[in-house]
């Protein structure tokens, strides 16, 4: 790694280097995520458990490669003295690969989740959910575009468009608590899909934490607007009065 | 910041003065995350809807203050060069602030879902909560006490405990199954006290990602044990049947 006297120029040219395969590491991981999430939500509608366990087993993947990342981000950090735009690219690096690391655990966790409901009869509201997956995976494949082509605007779309998620987790989070009421059997199963459901909910979140570092790593500023973000759930006190 | 011909000792003493600074940040953050927790639980056994408001307008404190620790990580990055055990100090930092923050962020849904709880009858369950709390609460403050001392033993020994906090998770999990399909009107309320346990469950599950980073500060190496880490209730089939 031209540790012998290195020129100036040779060190600018592998520190971009190293930089790209970082960012090319996060953008692979952030691949991974987006497959295990697909194939979670196939898992689920199939009905297909060793679908569901492959997916389960494969999270150890995307572990492995946020460990590559943090440990690449700790040589960057020693070796080199980055300042500005640099620190923040490595800093925002570091957390969205730990946003990625939990995108994958929240998959997994669903094709997990999926093994179980496949034990009792099928229960119609498993279907809701793929509708949910689907909107959480285009909004982590937005956010992921918009870090690899550091557009900062795409970003923050995708960012307000984590409500719609949270307005569909909330009435499929009504609808789960009125089939168990109605049945007291669909209590186990509509559980599970609540928090599976919850899962999906909570991938949006990771998926407007990876906006908000995009952001920040092309303006150097917070996205300034705010908005309720996150689960309206919390204080459904009965199923007909959401607030 | 000695910008004017720093000495070397100046240097070197303002760095240990803002590391100084940075860990006593932490550890405010840390208490303030263990004082909402418990204000949270009281707020629960008590049904003390204005505590409960109180604790989560409190939250923002703890947001800030992670967002200082950022912010000065980001300065100490851009301003020193740390090397080895400086570096891994840093960003341990980083990473015990982003758990305290979530740890702080899970107390805050707690006392959302218990405004919530005291608008329908008591539940007896809600105070099987307070236990697991308890548990949630002592492994924080131990792997506090093991940053604050830099204490791997301490650290690793709190990491071991979390799979109690499992385990009673678990078990009230299906105690709360079980009273909804004893009675209907049992289900609202249950499904927030099972949101409730699973985020007492996750605080364990940051306060061993804490214990971890200690560890890995103190030695630079992984834990290196494995043991089942998290939530056995993903694969309750039935309240009889745990696997």
């Amino acid at each position: 790694m031209n540790a012998n006297a290195p020129t100036s120029e040779h060190i600018v040219k592998s520190y971009d280097e190293e930089l790209h395969r970082l960012t090319g590491e996060i953008q692979r991981m952030g691949e991974i995520a987006l497959a295990q999430l697909d194939a979670a939500i196939d898992a689920v509608l199939e009905r297909d458990s060793d679908s569901a366990r492959k997916v389960v087993q494969s999270d150890a993947a995307i572990d492995t490669l946020e460990h590559d990342v943090s440990h690449d981000v700790v040589r960057l950090l020693a070796l080199r003295q980055p300042m500005a735009r640099d620190l923040r690219e490595i800093l925002a690096a570091l957390r969205i690969a730990a946003d990625i690391e939990r995108i994958g655990d929240y998959a997994a966790n669903v094709a997990k989740r999926s093994i179980v409901l496949n034990q009792s009869a099928p229960v119609q509201l498993a279907y809701a959910l793929p509708r949910l997956a689907r909107l959480a995976e285009n909004l982590v494949r937005e956010v992921l575009a918009a870090y690899r082509e550091n557009d900062a605007d795409r970003a923050l779309e995708a960012w307000t468009r984590d409500e719609e998620l949270d307005e569909q987790y909330t009435g499929l989070f009504r609808e789960l608590l009125t089939y168990m009421m109605e049945d007291p059997r669909n209590i186990t199963p509509c559980t599970h899909l609540l928090f599976m459901a919850k899962n999906l909910e909570r991938i949006g979140d990771h998926a407007t934490n990876i906006a908000e570092n995009v952001y920040f790593l092309v303006h150097g500023t917070q996205i300034a607007q705010t908005r309720r973000k996150g689960d309206a759930t919390s204080s459904l006190s009965t199923i007909d009065d959401p607030r």
